[in-house]
């Protein structure tokens, strides 16, 4: 029974938000200055700067009282997984390897280095990494601790809309980015056991739009190539199994909306400007959905801005070229 | 008697808080992911983008009580103090004209409008500013409300402390910026009332150090020239005579830091990484003291950023130079 199914994970995802609560915040909700139905939950001012230390915490927190014995973790990350898995390896005392792909932020290769793991990056694309992470956890003896497709990482991550809705329990719709789809399954099952009413939207790239896809034909559909966006949080080629299970099968996602890469820069930008808040580019896309006008009419909405780790030279880039063009509205001109 | 000035302007702030409650919000206390001794009150996120709105609601809520039948109100400010003035003027329905400088940050001006004031830029510089509002003020029969040398405005920026002492009581250091000295003399007159012996430093661009020289020399120095710095929020040429008594005749305040203009780029930037806030180079002025280690040391320390409104022009200049330069610590790298 689906009710079944959601009351069950719904109790996983408050058993998280114990587990992890002395390693992880409690992100404050900040209201929005031009729109009084509008509420900003900034999971950049999470520990590591992503909401990715929730699911990474309480997978690894599970790990250490199932295998005891545990030799090491290993992860797959395009960044911010990787500082959540380098920093709950760090604090927990578990040794930790990291595969990340030759065209990742390098932000976010440094910090994940400077938090102690060990990062795999020579040779490695988004398109072969999985199978160098399956190759070196084998040849190693690690456990492979999936970013996205994983329940224990899913839970992890629904304690952000946990805490959302035990704050502003009349939401009525969130949104969040989509890539693996591990955000928007532990939003989504934490917004429907609030209220089976709550609208959960998803964002994506329209250059890496599989989610809209597989919501669209029913099945797991993946992407041709490596997608093309600054989002880089999100350039992951198909939703996970598990996650299409919540998205799609389970139709605890009421829709995902797509946006351009211009919307998306202007929205980091808005970003600095209206919210005041330091938001990466993948952070920023339920904000260009909401500037875009692509959302569903609401009494109150909840933007989940996943993280802020942008690299100076992309903030530059992004700054420079929304500075020599006209504003798209949404100034701090009438904060009030 | 020292302790009768100190607990009657303590009270004061204290009435002030109530005053302005419903205008205003009471920011978050954020801690820092590197130095768990440090705390961030970030006035980036009151409304209008900087703690100005403080002062300006706290004074013209008493000039609505003292004065029912005021025909408007005129302000000369650089651009934090003009849009919380606007935004007052909107509330509460007075009438607002504003003066600011030709070299005014244009995102200030286009805010200060937006907000419904009327400004008055053309031929304004900031040596003649303060003539020409008297000479307006006096024409158009409109009260001016000083952007610091004002005991309301003063009450109304110590709210932001007493904010700050009444969520963490154990605060041993506060850190504010200084240009008028509105921010800090409200702040060490909440601090000091807390707990004599909390230190409170201010931080002053190299380029615009007449507060460090008022201090050294007993008396009311001001600057000879505009000073060029790109902290456009402490461009005064001088500290008011309240805040001088203040901060200097009565001993409240324990020093004055200066810092380097590349010092206040770095961390602007650096704001961005580590606390995941957009704050403009006048609000990043306590951090780089901090960065650059000249501050005491202490078991607690709270930096006040005063602000995040920046242009994107300005930013876009500081993120470029930035990435062009090795990195001076301070990352994400090492958040917990």
């Amino acid at each position: 029974m689906a009710d079944d199914f959601l009351s069950a994970h719904a109790g996983e995802i408050a058993t998280a938000s114990k587990r992890i609560s002395p390693f992880v915040r409690h992100t404050p909700l900040l209201p929005d200055s031009l729109d009084s139905g509008l509420l900003i939950k900034p999971e950049c001012l999470q520990v590591t700067g992503s909401f990715k230390a929730r699911g990474a915490f309480n997978a690894m927190l599970r790990l250490t009282e199932s295998q005891p014995s545990l030799a090491g973790v290993i992860a797959v990350s395009s960044g911010n997984h990787a500082q959540g898995v380098a920093l709950a390896g760090r604090t927990l005392g578990i040794a930790v390897v990291v595969v990340m792909p030759e065209d990742s932020n390098p932000a976010k290769v440094a910090a994940t280095r400077a938090l102690g793991a060990e990062v795999v990056i020579d040779g490695v694309s988004t398109l072969n990494r999985e199978d160098i992470v399956r190759q070196l956890a084998a040849e190693r003896n690690l456990h492979l601790l999936h970013p996205f497709d994983n329940w224990d990482v899913i839970h992890g991550q629904g304690t952000a809309a946990a805490e959302l809705f035990a704050d502003r329990p009349d939401t009525r719709l969130v949104v969040t980015p989509v890539g693996g789809g591990g955000l928007i399954s532990g939003t989504a099952i934490a917004a429907k056991s609030h209220d089976a009413s709550t609208v959960v939207i998803g964002v994506e790239p329209e250059t890496a739009a599989d989610a809209a896809a597989s919501m669209a034909s029913g099945r797991r559909e993946s992407l041709s190539s490596p997608p093309a966006t600054i989002a880089d949080g999100v350039r992951t080629m198909a939703i996970g199994e598990r996650n299409f299970e919540v998205i799609s099968e389970r139709r605890l996602v009421d829709g995902i909306v797509t946006v351009t890469e211009r919307e998306i820069a202007e929205a980091t930008v808005v970003a600095w400007e209206r919210l005041k808040l330091a938001v990466e580019p993948t952070g920023a896309l339920p904000l260009a959905a909401y500037l875009a006008g692509k959302l569903p009419e609401s009494s109150l909405t909840a933007l989940l801005i996943s993280g802020g780790n942008a690299s100076r030279s992309v903030m530059a880039e992004i700054f420079r070229t929304a500075a020599d063009e006209p504003h798209v509205g949404g100034e701090d001109a009438t904060r009030a």
